[in-house]
């Protein structure tokens, strides 16, 4: 094999910007509006959660942003990020089409996830926060955020879902080992806490429950700040770097990409690998098919409703205008835990909506078989949510086979799967099923959403 | 920050051949002896358990042997692997030596391990084998092996130590990726197995068993081959790439160092690091340090003797010229699994005896500490065994502040510690203890070797 199957970036290479599609995109997403006057929402109202730069970056109309010296500094621990030619699955799968994989798992928490949390970290440090609360589910989010804030000697809290905190120690570990606090949720720290814990002293928490702790906390702390890791707008802004990143990489290796494609939970790693493509495909002409890979236990984006709805279960936050399955939805218990959330933030449903990205969903057994070829081929053991744009390229290699073409698809790896093992036995075991969820199920959950607007 | 920190090299600028250090060695080691007729052992008497291109590795007085292209191919899928400035622990340590470390973690199975395992699985495959055995203890190698083995279709067959499988289920769902068949040892399924399980049916396993396991099934069938870790020439020999590629990087930075520096359980990937610029010491003249950092609770290389003993510790392997604590040595059970070997190869023992290489020991607290300052600035979480040499760095660091001099220090990061998070749980619990042997231990246990030869 003569060509490169690693095509790396030089850190002095690295992009010095953020891209911010909304510059871009035909039509603008709709405002987030306030719940009880439904009108847009301002600053005022966020000020108390995020630091001004972030909220500023919320509602941006800039096409690029700058991105800080100070983080920049931090992402050249593990970025720019390698661009891989899977060479090895391409044979295995008799493929006739290439295919690139941005790895985003060589991040000191083995996913993209640090790309928004070191940027989330620096301006909350700028703006003199030194305390920052949030919450995780199976842990992504809360170790990506822990290794970003011990840069920066923050103090952070994690509100880490109580069955998670017990069934997946190694992701709290890896919390501990960059000083975060965590706390299995619901908790007696928080009156959200108390009251779920009053009800049900056994609780085994929820996403839902651990936001309403870490925004609670947050809220009535005057000196610490709030943090998310997906769905808000200066999240995808902050990940673009993998687009941006990758886009130089492709051109290094003298293609472009026919799709681009990713796995969906609440759009980050979507929109990090995507965003700069659309860049491409509305100012240069481009023709790029998008495609997100959600699972079929949680199909917002193919089979949801666009309308106003809550970013959480319990209904603390603005609305938004998304693509739903209604916030009291609650997806089986998958392992792709990340890609378990029931709405899709502003600017990935406004893209959706206008027919500028796809959409599919993949179910439970067909990722986990697609995870396997690739570590058996490339090596690498997926995540179980990466897992499922696997599966999503695999169904396009064999629509090209069956269609006689041939296609470039550039894939994003979101992370690895080494602290997932469990979910594999499981596999291995027989223990684990699809799940499609019916249409009653998704017209109930839409149904119990009064119209909110 | 101005210079890159990560120094990448080509896919096509990797080495072709790996290095043999016996060719330029001043005192060759000593021969491995057959234990009844203590003669030197032939090619025959290692045949039932090695291919033949392996067994002439094992004594080749050639300078470089070539890696095969297909052992070349799959290198590829992690390698070359990053050189990187650690810019981040230099400001940590306020330091006046530049520090570098070669990243082994990134590869499929999270250390060094698989540059000889692929190595292995090749030859084997080459020669017409089709099934291999092993064993492991936490099960680093079991996973580098089976990464290996399912690239070539060969099946295998891993005994792992029955107190790991049970508590370390990460590394057995690793090995069932990649097809192994992974066996509780001991296990009924051979005559060594059985004969500990008589004794004691509730045996939590030793690596001494799991090899005699391995070794026994392997011998048994005449279609099987067994495959070790480290320790063997051949081995060491596979793991050259590593600072041979580091000699390409290093130039690339500007730099040479002064001090080359490796933790040390069997020897591989000290071997894999060291050995490369041993050969510049030999041939070219220079004067680089090179250091092994071994556990203080199994100090073979500071404090063990240089004699014939078994390699294993139920006496089936050859006899070979080793410094070493007896092979009936029990190290305590530090975390650092890997180190936990009771003798030195016979290439790094004759090192030693020849004052060409250092070696000091460190203790388990001092290793945490320093694997959590280097996972808190340079953002990779260390395997304990990793954490060693760290340790290590550390010491000479503050030696040069003490001295008032500047050196550049090289050491090799072994392996990530994503599998091994429970160990620092235990130490932030404080349930971690330092154990240093003592001097009548390390005597009764070489007392107890009669003089084999």
């Amino acid at each position: 094999m003569s060509k490169e199957s690693k095509i790396f970036l030089g850190e002095k290479d690295m992009p010095g910007q953020w891209y911010n599609v909304t510059a871009d995109m035909p039509n603008k997403p709709l405002p987030p509006l306030h719940p009880g006057t439904k009108q847009p929402i301002g600053p005022e109202d966020l000020a108390p959660l995020f630091p001004m730069e972030l909220i500023k970056q919320e509602v941006s109309s800039e096409r690029y942003i700058d991105i800080p010296e100070e983080v920049q500094d931090i992402y050249k621990i593990w970025r720019p990020t390698p661009l891989h030619r899977a060479y090895k699955l391409e044979k295995y799968l008799d493929s006739p089409c290439k295919i690139y994989y941005k790895n985003e798992s060589v991040s000191p928490a083995g996913s993209h996830k640090p790309n928004t949390a070191v940027a989330q970290a620096y301006y909350n440090y700028k703006e003199g926060v030194r305390k920052m609360t949030t919450e995780t589910g199976a842990g992504q989010w809360g170790s990506a955020l822990a290794f970003a804030t011990q840069h920066f000697g923050i103090d952070l809290k994690v509100f880490m879902v109580k069955i998670s905190y017990e069934q997946k120690p190694y992701r709290k570990s890896m919390m501990n080992v960059w000083n975060a606090d965590v706390i299995p949720s619901p908790s007696n720290l928080t009156d959200s806490g108390k009251q779920i814990l009053a009800g049900d002293p056994d609780s085994p928490g929820s996403l839902g429950i651990a936001i309403s702790e870490a925004v609670e906390t947050a809220a009535k702390d005057p000196d610490a700040k709030y943090s998310l890791g997906s769905v808000l707008n200066h999240v995808l802004l902050h990940q673009t770097i993998i687009g941006l990143e990758a886009q130089k990489q492709m051109e290094m290796a003298g293609d472009y990409p026919d799709i681009v494609m990713a796995c969906f939970g609440g759009g980050s790693n979507f929109a990090g690998i995507s965003f700069p493509f659309l860049g491409d495909n509305f100012r240069d002409g481009k023709n790029t098919r998008v495609v997100a890979i959600e699972p079929a236990s949680c199909p917002k984006l193919t089979r949801g409703q666009f309308q106003y709805d809550f970013g959480d279960t319990i209904g603390l936050t603005p609305l938004l205008p998304m693509f739903t399955l209604g916030h009291n939805f609650v997806p089986a218990k998958i392992h792709a835990g990340g890609l378990r959330y029931h709405g899709a933030g502003s600017i990935v449903s406004q893209l959706l909506r206008d027919d500028l990205i796809e959409a599919q969903s993949v179910r439970q057994l067909e990722s986990f078989e697609a995870g396997l070829a690739f570590a058996k081929t490339e090596g690498i053991i997926p995540a179980p949510e990466t897992s499922h744009v696997i599966a999503g390229v695999i169904r396009e290699v064999n629509k090209a086979k069956e269609e006689g073409t041939k296609k470039t698809i550039l894939f994003n790896f979101s992370g690895h799967g080494i602290i997932d093992l469990a979910a594999y036995d499981k596999y291995f075991a027989g223990e684990l099923q699809d799940h499609e969820v019916t249409n009653e199920e998704i017209a109930k959950s839409i149904g119990e959403l009064e119209k909110l607007v």
